[in-house]
């Protein structure tokens, strides 16, 4: 079985680490172009479209955050379910941020729901609160259908101190935890590439333990967020990818709202503004690969 | 401002504990009348409609379990949405067991996502383990739209014991820890009886320590499953309960499918089925009433 995770490693080695996020609302979308679209889900769905156009060579993957889409309602749904299919028809990989929880046999419900369907994605995101038995289901389906997911470990939000960096009574952090529960899921679920099948979200935003994080989990790939808006850079990122390739790298606003920075954004049209976000694409993706 | 906590308070006074999980599936609905329907997710949606009509006298609420939805796709979705609105047309009171977790901007669409539009709810059920910069915008939201959340604090399931239950260096666990925080916000965060407008996830399963959790959080109301299927009883979920109104008690399967096991369940059609569940209701509504 080729899994997600072997696709991905291969994407990497192929376009580098970034990872295009779409969390795309209506006001990122160009002026003119959101005015001749007939709502704002439509308006989306086309710059997704032309996003994923102008970066598909140039991005390992892409993780799009439902947030954005339910906040749509049904149409914004439909939209989501449109943007997957999409890059999917392009061979792109995709990861939908969805960080899923709940056990049994509502999780096994979910995993139909996100593995196949109108919400099929390659991976997933998942948070592991509840426990391990909120996880597993979604491994058995992952394995029945070539998937993977990314499991909540280290998040880069100033909030992760409230629980995830708790102390437990051996010293340990509840991340470590987290990570060490993950790390043996990984090495009894590999796929091709020596990667489990499942890996973790670790924040780039906390240099120190960036590159403890990576000795101790090298079965896990990383899902790593915080670059650029929330203070990541480069190097921090570097740190996390073990050698050349151990993980992506998330930036969407950075990526896909660079043109409203831009001379002539008053003009924009899909076009301007998915070649500014294939500019910052390839930038960052430079960036990371002269860092690593 | 009259807060769902409060409607859910006076709900409570007049009904009972009882929270009615319409985590329902084509597979639970009578085959006459799913025979009957264009697809699955009318199927469901025509059930749901029975079960609301047969109940809606003599439950306190009800929570919707999106992951049955979402496993349909859009047109699953469509039925939740249908679902939600049927419910508080009837005045009824709606929890939508979402479990959702983000950050900033990412938890603000969310919320607007589920207190208004296709999906609006009256209470959403939220993770905690980001940390509370992704309950506050929900709070945020729920101040302007008189709308509620429980979050999770010790579940019910088995795999609570991989992280909820984990000793923190004080000697406290994780999910102590968790509800020191959600008790702090609903001291500062109160509706009109005395509850903080976000409440807790306590599930009935494990005894020892209701008494305890019920006494350290006077100001949380709560959601609490584990009742019957999961090994909890009446006087598990009584525990809980604060003197006679601090918390709704959640029972799915074993209200909604209970017309499978009564004789003539191979003819049931859906006056049947919810005349059932509304007997069962009653039932678990009676004994509860009976242990606290």
């Amino acid at each position: 079985m080729t899994y997600a995770v072997d696709k991905l490693f291969d994407a990497v080695q192929a376009k580098g680490h970034v990872c295009v996020g779409l969390d795309t609302c209506a006001d990122y979308v160009p002026v003119k172009e959101r005015e001749k679209a007939a709502n704002d889900s439509e308006a989306v769905l086309a710059f997704n479209k032309a996003l994923i156009d102008a970066t598909v060579d140039v991005a390992a993957c892409y993780k799009v955050q439902i947030a954005y889409y339910e906040e749509m309602g049904i149409a914004g749904l439909n939209a989501y379910s449109q943007t997957l299919k999409y890059i999917r028809s392009k061979d792109g990989i995709v990861i939908t941020d969805i960080k899923r929880s709940d056990i049994a046999d509502t999780a096994r419900r979910y995993a139909k729901a996100h593995y196949c369907g109108d919400f099929e994605a390659d991976f997933v995101t998942l948070n592991p609160y509840m426990g391990m038995d909120s996880i597993e289901p979604w491994l058995t389906e992952a394995h029945a259908r070539g998937k993977g997911a990314f499991v909540l470990m280290r998040t880069s939000n100033p909030g992760m101190r409230d629980f995830e960096y708790l102390e437990l009574s051996g010293g340990k952090r509840l991340y470590n935890a987290v990570g060490e529960k993950l790390s043996e899921l990984a090495r009894l679920n590999k796929g091709q590439k020596g990667y489990g099948i499942f890996g973790a979200v670790v924040g780039c935003t906390e240099r120190d333990e960036a590159a403890e994080i990576r000795k101790n989990h090298p079965e896990l790939f990383f899902l790593i967020p915080g670059y650029g808006a929330q203070g990541g850079g480069a190097q921090d990122a570097a740190l996390l990818l073990r050698g050349v390739n151990g993980g992506i790298v998330n930036a969407s606003r950075s990526i896909i709202t660079a043109w409203q920075k831009d001379s002539g954004s008053e003009n924009a049209d899909f076009l301007f503004a998915a070649q500014t976000a294939r500019r910052e694409t390839i930038k960052m993706r430079d960036e990371i690969l002269a860092k690593v």
